[in-house]
């Protein structure tokens, strides 16, 4: 008799963000005339750069004649696109060789399938809040789950200490949800801990492209010690807007191993066995995304959700409302005002006006009395939204 | 200490495709003049078709665009798409809900993620001899094998005994490397045999578009009793020539449980935790596939494919070796003439005419004394090997 996995009976019921989709269709359904703004689910609003477009327009011509058809690609990334990549990081002084840089559909499907490297056995340190799916990928594994709490008094950056001792460690910057960045200083405590303990950190920097500030590092391994501790999940979604187009990359340093084992030779196993690799056409897109045009474009895109991000920062102040993020980051993490807790402030806001972000405790309990606004809504949206927080706000609401 | 999964250790050394592709680079290194005919991976070599371009290419145009651009796609697949896969199925007769059918980014990637539904200390049946992925998947969780042998004198479509007895049984149907077919008569002694043990079916119908005859089943879920204990996988990649494009579907029945977990909703759960879907895009361009023009676009594209099995089969009628498929799947599976082993067979081939085609014993042992050939190739390749081998063989090697 087949035995089904069973840890799907650990999880919460309903994802978060599934959760919440719920309850906007009902509301929607029930309030057809009400114009939602959503600043909820972190998906962007801008369509695809040009450069990007020309490429993918390419990518499907070219499946369109023998002469150029693509069919399997190679599993672990085209050589065209790994090289691209290296090369970005080469750029910014990081030293990484090509085949060291792993083409995936993007950072939620990789978060997913890297999990496949480790023990049953591993703890996994969740500093929460946190991206829900670190928890639930690893509670679909079985894994033991240690939660280590970040809070507003530590800028939601902490510092490890015993408790934080785990097999796998996630560690999110600029972060989702607090939009808060790590220095340079309190990463490189993090892999001198790391490497002490034998740990593997799963570095998250799907919103790296959003950081302004020279000293914060866009990548873990700008810290010296990190090729022998940490694996490096990276996606365009945020970077280029690519969350409905699906890419990413994941960096896996040759000199990663535990136990005698190579993770980055784990990880080519891995891939030419669960994969026949990422869309040709798709990653014809995302090489141009690489290019010099195509930076310039991106970062117009990056630049008009920063203004958003000010938008809503400016209420924030006027309305004395504590925060984090939206400078190095494209969410803003805010204290639920008059004590209110994080699902009837979700229930407020999408009832009186219409705004929809997301729940704080949908992050881990911790993040009760928190709250998320997402700056990749439209502009319109935001300057409607900004207005009406600004009423419900100035009348003490 | 991290501890990394230690079933990395018992997969071998490397995995058959990549230990071919390297066999013939060294050979095309050594031997920069040689033109290398391949009928060995199974890979297209058909450009998509026109409707599938155009669909492909208003995909692009889409995301260019505000107003028609699209963000993250639903984890299970864009509505669009699950409905016209539904109801390609009701146009056969086999009534399957739109919610039962769930986007992948191919088969291969599928057969790797849904193993996540399945217990640990679950079996796994592989008939053998089998796409090697089958075995390597499970091996990486740990997973005790159970081989079952197919052969000649069984059609390679073996029925089930006690000693099948297992959690998870993989069926491939047209059969992946023998071309073998199960009847509807055949398979349903699997189902019956599946639900009497309490087992479940990963049926693997990646070939299901090259069957030619009436009576044999393109899906599963024509056997009365499978909505019960079977899922079925597919994929766009020999249908239509998505190989490198990356489409697929799976078809997980609402009735499917195991001791009172449901697979389907485990399996909402699973993507809408492990994955932001499927590039809209390539979701844009599979949904053409399904059309009226699609199907007779794709259905030239096969009928092309079908012509060099006949070719291939000619040539081994007239020299009287046996073999099994080339009429309802793309692959032909010979015996080794002059009883050599396969890999022995693969080098002759290589090194005499400069074939490529895949060694039987890279799909278990059972497998071993027979070839692989695929008959994806381009006409111009498969009619000059076809001279080739006839050349060969008839001078008794």
């Amino acid at each position: 008799m087949t035995k089904p996995n069973i840890h799907y009976a650990d999880l919460k019921d309903s994802y978060l963000f599934f959760g919440i989709a719920q309850k906007v269709k009902k509301y929607s359904e029930e309030h057809p005339n009400e114009k939602i703004l959503r600043l909820g689910i972190g998906d962007v609003s801008l369509p695809l750069a040009e450069t990007v477009i020309a490429a993918l327009t390419q990518g499907v011509k070219d499946q369109a004649e023998k002469s150029s058809f693509h069919g399997y690609m190679p599993e672990c990334g085209a050589p065209f696109l790994r090289a691209t990549i290296a090369e970005f990081y080469r750029k910014r002084g990081v030293d990484i060789s090509d085949d060291e840089v792993f083409v995936s559909s993007g950072a939620s499907d990789e978060l997913g399938d890297i999990l496949d490297l480790f023990d049953k056995e591993n703890s996994a340190l969740v500093i929460e809040p946190a991206y829900p799916a670190y928890v639930d990928a690893n509670v679909i594994a079985g894994r033991k789950i240690i939660r280590f709490a970040a809070s507003y008094d530590n800028g939601f950056t902490p510092l490890p200490d015993e408790s934080a001792a785990a097999d796998i460690i996630y560690i999110c910057s600029p972060n989702n949800p607090t939009g808060a960045v790590f220095t340079k200083e309190k990463l490189k405590k993090w892999v001198d801990f790391a490497n002490a303990h034998g740990s593997v950190i799963l570095f998250d920097a799907a919103y790296e492209a959003f950081i302004e500030d020279d000293d914060i590092p866009h990548s873990i391994f700008e810290i010296d010690g990190a090729k022998t501790c940490a694996i490096e999940i990276c996606s365009l979604s945020k970077t280029a807007g690519f969350t409905g187009t699906r890419l990413g990359y994941t960096v896996i340093p040759k000199s990663l191993s535990r136990a005698g084992m190579n993770f980055n030779a784990m990880w080519v196993r891995n891939r030419t066995t669960k994969t026949n690799g990422v869309s040709y056409i798709i990653q014809k897109g995302g090489a141009a995304v690489f290019t010099d045009q195509g930076q310039k474009e991106i970062k117009e895109n990056i630049a008009y959700y920063k203004e958003n991000a000010k938008i809503l920062m400016q209420v924030l102040d006027e309305c004395n409302i504590k925060y984090t993020g939206g400078k190095n980051a494209p969410y803003i993490w805010l204290k639920c005002p008059n004590g209110l807790d994080s699902w009837a402030f979700f229930d407020l806001l999408l009832e009186r006006i219409q705004v929809v972000g997301t729940p704080g405790e949908g992050f881990g309990k911790v993040g009760e009395g928190f709250f998320r606004f997402s700056t990749f809504g439209s502009r319109e949206d935001t300057v409607e939204a900004a207005k009406k927080l600004k009423l419900l706000f100035s009348k003490g609401e």
